[in-house]
């Protein structure tokens, strides 16, 4: 299993990148191919011991930062980290490839580079979404702000495959997210692809409203990017504002400070839960190749779940059985 | 000040709305009229000794439930509560109406009965939102799951000038939710309401994401009543998950149930910011007259807070103002 790592993409990078990376070497059976600035990272892995017959170094004498425009980065940069480590995973020298760049960027050039899966019409970006019971994914993510139902039906058999191969999910329940839990509900695009679900063997169990989804009520939760981005975003914002308040709360007067102290090793254990970095990255679905986007801010921890994440991506053939169950989902021309 | 209260709308009515109707009649200098089915509410009253010159019932003997259809509701039950305390509004026989009832049927029948302010296209709700910072507005919570770009005007027009008049905010910023804060981000309908926001003199500031939404970075939440009620359901959601895993953390072993019982009272207060029931209900912006819908699981605090809002909502104009604002933006026509 060869995965490909983009050394220049994240806020961290490439410090975090090659810790990251040496951490995952010595933790899984993988060779590493670090994409980037030959002199940099060489300079960063004198820091590190580490088994040098599987991590190997791509030059790369182009960076892709956040503020480049995606479409346009991805065509006049042609020898950037990003550009070279997906046309790796194209040609089957990298079996994945993972980059915490520009997500605009790695996703046009996931789909420009390496292609979509045959049969999908917009590839998606599923998150990992913390819950009481667990996780579950959400797809998509923030790759489509505005969808048709057709993507919609495409995000859950693409969610419903990851789920089940990578995070371990038994036939995993999908919901749609909308503003009330009976049929009929919500917008023509939401009761379409309700139709669409309809049609299919899948574990779809209807709308599912976002109150309930903290709680874990579906194992793949499916909507679109606009309102995808919404719920991460709101989700983490809930969240930290909640620990800020505690917080003052807790430092209030001398007893609360007390109180806040028995309790501290369990509030951070509680914390974890909600950590971004614990659960690697966020998968592109439907594109023809085991893609991980880690998150901008990743730290060597967070990188090096991600590339175990990707090692189990690329292993279980996902981007296979996504393609076999399209296929069988286009042939039945009603669903179309 | 004549305040009109639905006497049969919510899980808990008759009985919490009588409470709450005589608990704000101790507290205000106002009348109340309930209204609903005499008997029943005849019943109530006898538990309660109060000013019976300012309270009086307005029979209906019909009821509109939370499983009929609303507009059904509203045109063959003549003689529901709901109807009658519309048409009080309606004919200036009430100054305000609250109801804890079928918010849809509320909707629909603020619409047909009591009618849209002249220039504006679709009446929204708006929710209080519980802020780091106090509380913001946001407009809309659900009236409309799809909208156009001139409805997401109106809705910044109109919580504006609710923000300034009843919750005190002066001057209030108004944000578009948004996936990113800069111009250009999101979908087409978006990117068309900033523009027309850019046309008009209100203190507009741009786009919100999600993520600082809890901190109260915007006085008032401008979004389509789909995102709007994914926004006010995950919110309260991954609050009340937050509080669930806390609880278990803090009855996990003995020193952890010290630490909690030392923070209880903190806790509890920290808690009460999160309550609905503290900042009575949701008023309908749009509407000819000041109608306010109450959670439907009000309690008499609630509904005491609703009340309470009604009187401010009437007493400060707020409809007036909407109608001379919206006129002014529809004489320029290029926001059209």
């Amino acid at each position: 299993m060869r995965i490909a790592v983009d050394g220049m993409g994240g806020d961290h990078a490439p410090k975090e990148i090659v810790k990251g990376c040496v951490e995952a070497l010595n933790d899984l059976e993988i060779e590493i191919i670090l994409v980037g600035m030959q002199d940099q990272l060489e300079e960063e892995l004198k820091k590190y011991t580490f088994d040098s017959t599987r991590l190997h170094i791509q030059h790369a004498s182009e960076v892709i930062t956040n503020e480049d425009k995606p479409v346009h980065a991805i065509r006049s940069k042609k020898d950037s980290s990003l550009v070279v480590g997906l046309n790796m995973v194209k040609e089957g020298s990298a079996d994945a490839f993972v980059s915490a760049g520009n997500t605009g960027a790695i996703l046009a050039g996931s789909i420009f580079k390496v292609g979509r899966i045959k049969g999908i019409d917009r590839p998606a970006i599923a998150a990992v979404y913390p819950t009481h019971k667990g996780i579950s994914l959400l797809v998509d993510a923030g790759a489509n702000a505005e969808c048709k139902a057709r993507n919609l039906l495409e995000f859950g058999v693409m969610g419903s495959i990851y789920a089940e191969r990578v995070l371990g999910k038994s036939r995993p329940s999908i919901g749609l997210v909308n503003i009330g839990t009976e049929e009929g509900k919500g917008t023509d695009l939401i009761r379409d692809a309700h139709g669409l679900y309809q049609k299919v063997d899948l574990n779809y169990v209807g709308n599912a409203e976002a109150r309930d989804l903290p709680k874990g009520i579906v194992d793949v939760i499916v909507c679109d990017g606009f309102i995808g981005n919404v719920i991460l975003k709101l989700t983490e914002g809930v969240a930290m504002t909640m620990f800020t308040m505690l917080k003052e709360k807790f430092t209030e007067n001398i007893m609360n400070k007390l109180g806040a102290a028995i309790l501290m090793p369990s509030l951070r254990e509680f914390k974890k839960t909600l950590d971004y970095s614990e659960y690697g990255g966020a998968p592109l679905l439907g594109v023809n190749g085991a893609v991980i986007k880690a998150h901008g801010s990743s730290n060597a921890k967070a990188i090096k779940n991600a590339i175990k994440q990707a090692k189990v991506f690329a292993e279980k053939e996902v981007v296979g059985m996504i393609s076999n169950e399209i296929q069988k989902i286009g042939d039945e021309e009603n669903v179309e």
